[in-house]
């Protein structure tokens, strides 16, 4: 049997008129603006008279360590909400917009895959509503800022060499990771050292996403820092009197996006801030939107549930006040059995053995979403190649866990072969058993939050941090952002920092590099490894394949 | 009498829904492309299909020099298109985009003035439908792909020291004119020196404004020349592989975006060349399409009439195949005085003698028109200081000429203060009196070409240019770019390259400073003076004061 492809799919399907598709969540014309016949903002004044109603439940999909076999995260949120809506349930998803730099480099992605699937694919590969663009202008228009404010005299005596505020563009391009700016002479101003960062890496985009509206999304904007003086004293966007163009240059960019699935039922698509040195959540703005909207809202988080799960607990469902209902852990036969020490290439044979061994991953990040008080359902994202054994195997060691591990076939099939993992997260949701609660109180250190983080989530032994960022941690505490929550940035792959140790290691330490306070956004971002905020292309970068046929439709671009 | 501000005019405005303006145009709902409810991009489908639809009367809306006194060419474009419709034409204008970066510079601009305005002011002055956008990624696209190939060995023999490639911001960024760029080791690439232009002056902005379809557009962009090899032969966009990425990054961009005026008349606002290095006109592809839904089309040029209209006739229509059927020259009493010689502080008194004196400048446009072969009619805009006694020497200078000089009020009346101009412009139009032919022919070599237009319309009696300077040119006359029009880059404020040569100066020369070849725009630059490609912002940025309201409405922005 010949399958098609996500692409073939995507571009093969009928799409709704978006009004239609607002309709289903109580969107009437007035209340959105189009984007073309098949994307809309919400807006804002919609949003803003929905304050009095009532929340319908959050489900988020989260999953166990990445592996280069796929785990299925998106397809299975697509599936997951498509399958509520044909059981009865009004439901919505939330998921991340994509960044359009990458997709030069390797070739774009779907949302979603098979027959759970968000469209319009392309639209969503390309520029979208402007999200994206509206952030790069607003964060560069505060650097031209910075060093127009140096220029002119340095009221606030800004230390040229302590300028933490860089530049962004949505491209992946090594050439600017560094550079030297200001260079020609007296009217280009005083040459110093500074780079690119990508446009998702922007504390910009993270703040976006956090913002409850744009008066909070001003003050954070504000909040931000970008530069020191010499005595280390912190110059804020709003010394530099930046926030208010930068809120106008975000206030459309505020308002969520609607889109469909395939199978037409609502989905917004908002905010994509990096899964590492950020939160990597949808924003907030768009979730708490669609629970206003929906009986039910199932939304992601990036990476494994140890990196995620937790931010978006400890960070975006703290700091927005959701309370989560449900956790549905994406797991497949073959992730497992990598996980269990099998090799790529050896995926397609049977192992029960080594798959019993990899769930060690699973069962640790189902005893970690429990340690949120989320109730957690297992959906095991069928592949072709899985065998009666394993999959039996697999849900004897989640029953096991007290558990359910749910098989799904929502990329075949779409919606109807998610319908047991639905009904099994409406069982769960509506039993009301789920006491969500952060990991870590605010009060306490900002040491300490990282230590509970790496000995209950991913069952280290020690922190390692030299003096240096441990004063750098009191310093801040000194300063007053004692009370804010950890971004981790290591590795998806391990709940080590090494990405080749799969399973359920222990006794491992966590190494910090080096923190960064997101003033703005609101978290100490905690570096565990090597991270890269700009990526290069490739030697031959999908661009090159990329055009418009005869017919002028795109190709290459998948 | 207190006047309302342009801003509070546009904002108090009703607007027609934009599926209704587009109606006037004959354009069907599923034909136009919605951005929100007052902003529409017109399909490929729709404009594919009017190709055998004739053609309506094209006006060119041009000026005299402009002064620190103003003259109001948009805001004639606007009352002329609201007074044809008034009469009875369909009528439709076309203008230029407004650039993003220059509004936090200073305040932002209208598209014309009191009560002949385009509308909404604030989306046209912030993000509108994301075109510039698209062009500043489609432009950075190719610069990342240029550095990525020299990165990967370098197949082109790329000439490190002449890259011409740059990169683009839209943002006035003064930081970013000169940098180094690739530096920090191995990974970063190979240091080298670059910098940014504004998006504006984007080779791919001229592109887009000259490009007839896609695949016109994917073939200029292939022919861009972006570096050189250390023999000087030219390295193409081509030989990069990026012409097909960038057309598929601007195949929204490339479709005309609709809105409309004060009087709810279509306008379309598309494309936004820079008027010194480029050719400063709205683009082809809405001009053409207008054309064919319309009886008049009235459009503008960039800068008065020797620079924007010279270019209007010899790059635009001569490479689009347009025939203006009439030139509307715009001056008013206090720019002619000013170019008698009057002092700004003193434009308030009567002063017939230095109008008489300044109508030389409007002479001398008024026979530079005719020798286009495109009738002329002079719209004097109202100022409340003018005189009767100015305004008739005025009209009288004109008769003299054969010109009538209509005396037009659509400031402050809107459409009824521009009847009369619209009744003469339609009897010249239908007259039937245009006989357009460029200026020179394409096989005119490059030399004589810049000759004959210093000469012819800029009265100057030589040309300097130094032998480095004609053995490019010759060079690239070799190379068969002989047939290319000039795109001549001098100051605005004069015939000469001195600004402060106000009125109607003789006997000078026109020295050449550098000469630039844009191989997919079609046209040789030739630069004469300082010409700036990257603006600054001033000591207090108007970003600054710019924000949201209590009423989250735009403060500050204009």
């Amino acid at each position: 049997m010949a399958y098609k492809s996500d692409s073939e799919i995507a571009s093969e399907a009928a799409k709704l008129p978006i009004r239609d598709v607002a309709a289903k969540l109580g969107i009437a014309v007035e209340d959105m603006l189009p984007y073309g016949h098949d994307k809309a903002k919400i807006s804002r004044q919609f949003i803003d008279g929905l304050t009095d109603r009532p929340s319908g439940k959050l489900v988020l999909v989260t999953a166990i360590n990445p592996t280069p076999a796929g785990e299925g995260k998106t397809t299975t949120t697509v599936g997951l909400g498509d399958a509520l809506n044909r059981i009865g349930k009004r439901a919505c998803i939330c998921i991340r917009e994509a960044s359009l730099g990458p997709n030069f480099g390797m070739k774009g992605g779907a949302a979603g895959g098979g027959y759970a699937q968000v469209i319009p694919m392309e639209d969503m590969n390309l520029h979208f509503t402007g999200d994206f663009h509206a952030i790069t202008s607003a964060h560069n228009l505060l650097a031209a800022m910075v060093d127009n404010h140096i220029y002119w005299g340095n009221e606030q005596q800004i230390d040229l060499r302590r300028v933490v505020w860089r530049r962004v563009v949505d491209m992946n391009d090594r050439a600017l990771r560094q550079i030297t700016c200001s260079l020609g002479g007296v009217t280009n101003g005083f040459p110093r050292e500074t780079g690119f960062d990508i446009t998702v890496a922007s504390e910009v985009m993270a703040i976006l996403c956090l913002a409850t509206d744009l008066d909070d999304l001003g003050r954070r904007l504000g909040d931000m820092i970008v530069a020191y003086r010499r005595d280390r004293t912190p110059v804020y966007c709003r010394d530099i009197k930046a926030e208010g163009a930068m809120t106008v240059l975000l206030k459309d960019a505020m308002q969520p996006n609607l889109v469909q699935t395939l199978e037409h039922n609502p989905a917004f698509v908002h905010g994509g801030p990096f899964a590492n040195i950020a939160h990597g959540c949808n924003s907030v703005i768009a979730t708490t939107t669609a629970l206003k909207l929906a009986d039910y809202v199932v939304t992601e988080a990036g990476f494994g549930a140890d990196l995620g799960a937790e931010k978006f607990f400890d960070i975006k469902c703290r700091k927005a006040g959701l309370k989560p209902d449900v956790a549905v852990i994406v797991a497949t036969v073959r992730a497992l059995k990598m996980n269990g020490g099998v090799a790529k290439a050896d995926l397609a044979d049977e192992n029960v053995e080594a798959l019993r061994k990899g769930c060690a991953n699973l069962g640790r990040h189902i005893a970690n979403m429990k340690s949120f008080g989320v109730p957690v359902v297992v959906a095991v994202n069928h592949f072709a190649g899985d065998t009666e054994a394993e999959i039996q195997a697999l849900q004897d060691y989640a029953k096991a866990r007290g558990v359910e591990a749910i098989l799904c076939r929502h990329w075949a099939d779409g919606s109807e072969g998610a319908v047991d993992l639905a009904q099994k997260v409406v069982q769960i949701a509506e039993s009301g058993g789920a006491e969500f609660a952060p990991l870590y109180p605010d009060d306490l250190s900002l040491f300490a939050k990282i230590e509970t983080i790496a000995k209950r989530i991913y069952y280290a032994d020690a922190v390692l941090a030299d003096t240096a960022i441990r004063n750098q941690l009191k310093e801040w505490e000194d300063q007053g952002y004692g009370h804010l929550p950890i971004c981790m940035a290591k590795t998806q792959y391990s709940f080590t920092t090494d990405p080749d140790r799969r399973g359920a290691p222990e006794g491992h330490s966590v190494p910090i590099r080096e923190v960064r306070l997101a003033a703005g956004a609101g978290f100490v971002v905690v570096i565990c490894g090597e991270i890269m905020t700009m990526p290069g292309l490739p030697r031959q970068p999908a661009a090159e394949a990329i055009g418009l046929n005869v017919a002028r439709e795109v190709v290459g671009l998948f």
